[in-house]
């Protein structure tokens, strides 16, 4: 196998590591406990479970493989603070979702070679990668990995 | 640039984000403050700062970069949890040293080349190596990067 192939194997090896650990965590809690706050007067693990469900789902198109599934969940679950905005969906309307929006990355990640990896994703223009090339899909994909795990960091701290 | 160079530099780039995050959030901190659990019942910041040294210190001989500079902080930060056993150090003992390991590990990193990413990582052997080629260095690494972040993730619920 090639080095920048092998390298990609594990980037995406990490990733889905990640998320089964998230699958089993939300999957483990009824809704009462998704109620729960990670510390007190912080996020509850419902809204940090619909925050990382609308991040991935914006991933998908920032790496170019398709249009979103569920715009619907930004309002919500990022551009407002838990408890700002009902959502009107259940812990297990959240957790579908999550297995849908994960599986739909999965299928793209692999439709994607490494050196497709190195391209600018969607919210650089062409102009500014010329001049910032780091700024490629790779490099939104490590940094929405960190992203999961530091929140299920904090889901781990839920008695 | 090569597309497994793009690929190294993105994930050390993604990896140094985080260590100046983590830098930033210890040095705003007291002695005090350090003090503080993320959660009731949970970890100190401060036992979440040894126990991160403590873990990127073992990545120098893990990533066949140099023995440890402070193997004794397995034994306050890994080996046991928090409370268990006194480490003797104040937080800004631990600062220095979080400086330091990732100084030290920053230059190891650079002199790694793509394709040594893609070797074998020091706690597997050779025979297990060719049975299981993913545990590789560069594999380490990403689950390090992970395990910075969730850690991460944590502090930044202490108010």
């Amino acid at each position: 196998m090639s080095v920048d192939q092998a390298l990609i194997d594990s980037s995406i090896r990490n990733w889905n590591i990640h998320i089964e650990r998230g699958t089993k965590a939300f999957d483990r809690m009824t809704e009462e406990q998704l109620q729960l706050e990670v510390s007190p007067g912080r996020n509850r693990v419902i809204y940090i479970l619909g925050h990382l469900i609308a991040i991935h789902d914006a991933l998908l198109p920032l790496l170019r493989i398709s249009d979103r599934l569920y715009p619907e969940l930004d309002r919500p679950f990022v551009s407002n603070p838990d408890r700002a905005v009902e959502s009107g969906l259940t812990g297990n309307d959240l957790k579908l979702k999550w297995n849908e929006v994960n599986r739909a990355l999965e299928i793209g990640f692999a439709g994607i070679s490494p050196k497709d990896w190195t391209t600018r994703h969607n919210a650089v223009s062409v102009e500014d990668f010329e001049k910032e090339p780091h700024r490629h899909r790779f490099s939104v994909f490590l940094s929405r990995s960190a992203h999961l795990a530091m929140h299920l960091g904090q889901i781990r701290l839920v008695p």
